[in-house]
């Protein structure tokens, strides 16, 4: 299915994960936001990019994205969570109801752009196939404050084979709006990760054969939604785990080199 | 002379070209704008990258960058230009006397990290020898609008030897946050410049031997000056041009890969 197709389909109500859907498009993480806290979004945005990459940033009110055709944000996400006062409210498939002509709606790199790149290079990532979520753990890590929006940071797992790290890197480095080159290899204990196989979300991801694998981790696009909740915004919305934004664009155009 | 002496050198009153100084350092643009604006331009640097690729902004009211120990940029500047209603007004070397609680500071990249790339890379800048400034053309491509602002690109141009074109272009590649890639090859009508002797801004640029260069034209740090004008600002302030703000940062650190 191409990405418009895509889109028109959550348009129509369908609820589904767009994980390994419209392949080579990037799909993008969407948090919404009335104005008067969009510039202190953008900064907490630049000033942490691994976990925020910006894609787009919308003129407030407008709901058409410059790189996705006649798409609509307010519909064209297969499952929205809004958030009132920073606690989560209600799941919906449509926010037209919501929308006020102040939010600005924030496209932000996702990683199955960079997932899709590592399989490419013979990198396995069993939780694909499982149809399991991906090992996702709060660091100790502060990310830059901006304004009122402050939190750790929060990072994907991946373990890697010895002999695939240097390639992982490589691969992961042409994206570094797609989150971009991992954090930390190999050193769960240094950023604040005790236990590797128990994640705070997602499931856990235990290697078949330890001493062949090194947990790599990656910046996570779940980093502004824990932001978010902290900075206790009257109204702000997000779409929902997995259930994404998809673009029109492709992913080499999004590659640095 | 390291970045902080340089950063001294000013604030004591030196007005001086930091082009060639503190090499290996990153230099960058200055924009100061009161707050009200500073979305829109926000807004406007991400969807026009290659002109205005966003080093820091800063808080409002902040004038000590994170890259630059001990700054301050009211005063770390050799020179500024301070615009009123969009309209050159004067130059000043300190303007602590101007400096508003709700301005905000934009650093940008400049091109010159890239030019010393260029150079190691074994290309030549004869400019650079002869005290001369780069040529640069107002070309005939828009801008994608923010706001009030818009205009049209400005390029620098630079004759390149044939058989060195494709290093140019990987050398400049490594730098996105420095204007990066160059945005046409050898057509210079393309872009709308008619002329390639008489350039808009700066010294004309004739190779020696003009079959054996080829004209490259890379976005240039001129656009948010012209496009800052047409926003009819009440007061905005910038650097003067060839006297940038030095940062700790490395270019290493800026580059993708």
């Amino acid at each position: 299915m191409k990405p418009i197709d895509l889109r028109k389909k959550a348009r129509n109500g369908d609820n589904f994960t767009t994980s390994g859907l419209a392949k080579g498009h990037v799909q993008t993480n969407v948090v919404i936001i009335p104005k008067s806290y969009a510039f202190d979004f953008t900064l907490f945005c630049l000033r942490n990019p691994k976990p925020c990459p910006i894609v787009e940033v919308m003129d407030p009110g407008n709901y058409v994205s410059s790189f996705a055709e006649d798409s609509d944000i307010r519909k064209d996400v297969p499952e929205y969570k809004i958030f009132k006062d920073g606690k989560f409210s209600e799941f919906a498939t449509d926010i037209s109801e919501f929308w006020r002509p102040d939010f600005v709606a924030f496209l932000l790199g996702c990683s199955f752009t960079f997932e899709n790149e590592l399989v490419k290079n013979g990198i396995e990532l069993p939780y694909f196939e499982s149809k399991k979520n991906v090992p996702m753990f709060i660091t100790s890590i502060d990310t830059e404050k901006a304004g009122n929006f402050h939190g750790k940071l929060v990072v994907t797992q991946r373990w890697i084979r010895r002999e695939k790290v240097v390639k992982a890197i490589q691969a992961t480095s042409r994206f570094p709006n797609q989150h971009g080159t991992p954090i930390q290899v190999g050193n769960s204990e240094e950023i604040g990760i005790s236990d590797p196989y128990n994640p705070d979300f997602g499931d856990p991801w235990i290697p078949e054969n330890e001493k062949d694998f090194i947990p790599l981790y990656w910046a996570c696009g779940v980093t502004p939604q824990l932001v978010l909740e902290s900075a206790k915004i009257d109204i702000s919305i997000t779409h929902s785990p997995g259930k994404m934004f998809v673009t029109d664009l492709t992913d080499e155009e999004m590659a640095v080199i």
